[in-house]
């Protein structure tokens, strides 16, 4: 099996993990009898942008949209690029061009992870949170009116379509019927926000009928976001708009322990496209350049890449390494309370596949 | 000093913790030399709906829009009346009709309560979520598309003007001013949300000009979740939009243990409209009817009532009361590991008084 990847280090800590991430990635590819094609690239970057006055070249659809699989790193680096040209120009664009409308990202308390929820156990908190990823809050429509006088406003418009609830739905209820506990839970606002959220609403209604063997249940935001602190144990998927899941997929890696191991995925379901897949912790402008980032967040989204190309015995693999490097503290990073630079803990869940 | 004040109980559990609440106002007041006229309401209410179609009579600003504040309990009784119907019916329509543009909602651990953060201890967590509470996210303007068909689409638009942030900033930079930290922290999200956001930025760096003796700083509102759970210790005045000030002030009490006790008031702060106090809790059909709920939520919300109406002593003593109960492990109700029903701790919190 060989498969064809481009490799987008990005900005900041991303140059550092990415080439731990590979590491790892062609360890397991020898292993498991797999054949990588890497790609490497330097645009979708600050750095790019600042040679060249744009995040990406004219044709970089051309250049990575027939890939397999891409292997992202971070993107951003706001003392030099506006958040908002770096992160529309690439990540964000990826999302939209690429139909990547599922993000995925696994909430899961490991061994050897210091968890800030009193009593939790690994075991205890263990789902996935699916987020609409191309919709919804992250709309472009709006404006300003009487700019610079006392009665300016701006609006801004959510926009939810039936196609891109449902098939985000589906995916979700797939995956839900594929886990042990079959359990989804539905984020809403539906007693404030009361036009689309209703809306939201109506269609997991729906859906739910194609999946009587999926228990589901659905809590407004605010009291989700709660529950993820109390009871983190209720959850297995966990399905919301783009805003809510970004909220989710933050919220969740935290009680989590941290999300600078958390991994995720920006997955086009059809294939069409390559999906995404790049680690929650983005560039770190504070700790770039110092080699002490954790590789973890990347080498776990390359388990989930793996995963995606239907190499899931290799995905284990690279989790169980992870799993058993973060329960030896001396291989653990400073953040996790370990003496491990990013190279050391790289190799170390390299030698362990 | 005499103060009127509508006492209206609403549904469920707010019809048992208001006669608390009540029982302590009324000792606090004969300590403090206050006398407060209270009259009672039955409305804004799922049963005066059943019996009259509607949540609240039709001159119902006539009856209460005079009064000095609003003891409210919760409403909402989604089996018999949608909640759309409840909420926007009532407490949604006292937030917009009265004006009440503040909701402030104190996060603060209390010695007693178990904190779900590992190793958090009281005077960890003591801050004020300030929600904008008219606009933003909560508007009425939006709608639907080729209903029925694949094409459906449902839009809604997010308004913010200028004068409904900057009265609110305004509000959360006067309260951390008054605070020995002088801290805010904004909630943004506009490296995802492209136009309302980086508006509500552009407001608060404004506004900031005008407090240079206040540290300031702002979060994506996904990270600040995260923040939440990882660095509670980190805030001091924490404002944000209608829905992520929403989000905030459920999941700031869930950290600091229960939002089973948390308070809250809706605020009009040029007093041309009755303020509205009413805990976070909600109506809880779930443990309705049975005696059990935990009162402090609405007593505490009376705290925040005097505070308003300019009785910072026996609001002090109020919330003195509350802390000494709580440490007292027999008086506290079932929710916080103790025995004692509604009435007994609402009855201990005023004997403390
Ligand atoms: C009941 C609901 C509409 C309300 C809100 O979202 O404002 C509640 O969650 C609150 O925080 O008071
Ligand atoms: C950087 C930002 C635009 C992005 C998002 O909000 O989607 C990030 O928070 C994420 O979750 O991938």
């Amino acid at each position: 099996r060989t498969y064809r990847v481009a490799v987008i280090p990005g900005d900041g800590i991303g140059k550092e993990v990415v080439p731990e991430g590979v590491r790892v990635l062609e360890k397991v590819a020898k292993r498991h009898g797999i054949t990588l094609k890497l790609d490497w690239y330097d645009f979708s970057s600050c750095d790019y942008y600042l040679k060249h006055g744009r995040m990406m070249p004219e044709d970089w659809k051309a250049q990575i949209g027939g890939h397999d699989a891409i292997f992202f790193g971070a993107v951003g680096w706001p003392k030099a690029v506006p958040d908002h040209v770096s992160l529309w120009g690439s990540l964000l664009l990826f999302r939209r061009d690429f139909d990547q409308y599922v993000n995925l990202r696994p909430v899961k308390l490991l061994p050897g992870v210091p968890c800030p929820l009193a009593g939790r156990q690994p075991g205890d908190i263990d789902f996935m949170v699916v987020r609409e990823n191309t919709e919804g809050e992250y709309s472009s429509i709006g404006g300003k009116m009487f700019p610079g006088t006392e009665r300016e406003f701006v609006v801004q418009e959510t926009v939810m379509t039936r196609t891109g609830i449902d098939r985000v739905l589906k995916y979700a209820f797939e995956l839900a019927r594929k886990r042990p506990k079959r359990h989804l839970t539905s984020a809403t606002k539906s007693n404030g926000i009361s036009i689309t959220m209703p809306y939201w609403d109506e269609r997991v209604e729906e859906m739910a009928k194609a999946y009587p063997d999926v228990r589901w249940d659905k809590y407004h935001i605010d009291i989700l976001t709660a529950n993820f602190v109390l009871h983190p144990d209720w959850f297995d998927v966990v399905v919301g708009s783009n805003l809510f899941g970004d909220i989710l997929s933050d919220l969740g890696p935290a009680c989590a322990g941290t999300i600078g191991i958390a991994a995720a995925a920006n997955i086009n379901p059809e294939r069409t496209w390559p999906s995404v897949f790049e680690p929650v912790h983005g560039s770190a402008p504070d700790i770039a350049g110092q080699g002490i980032a954790n590789p973890i967040g990347q080498i776990w989204s390359g388990a989930m890449m793996l995963d995606h190309l239907g190499e899931g015995e290799a995905a284990a693999a690279v989790l169980k390494a992870i799993e058993t490097v973060l329960a030896e503290k001396t291989l653990r990073t400073r953040d996790l309370g370990g003496n491990a630079d990013t190279v050391a803990c790289g190799k170390a869940i390299a030698e362990m596949i």
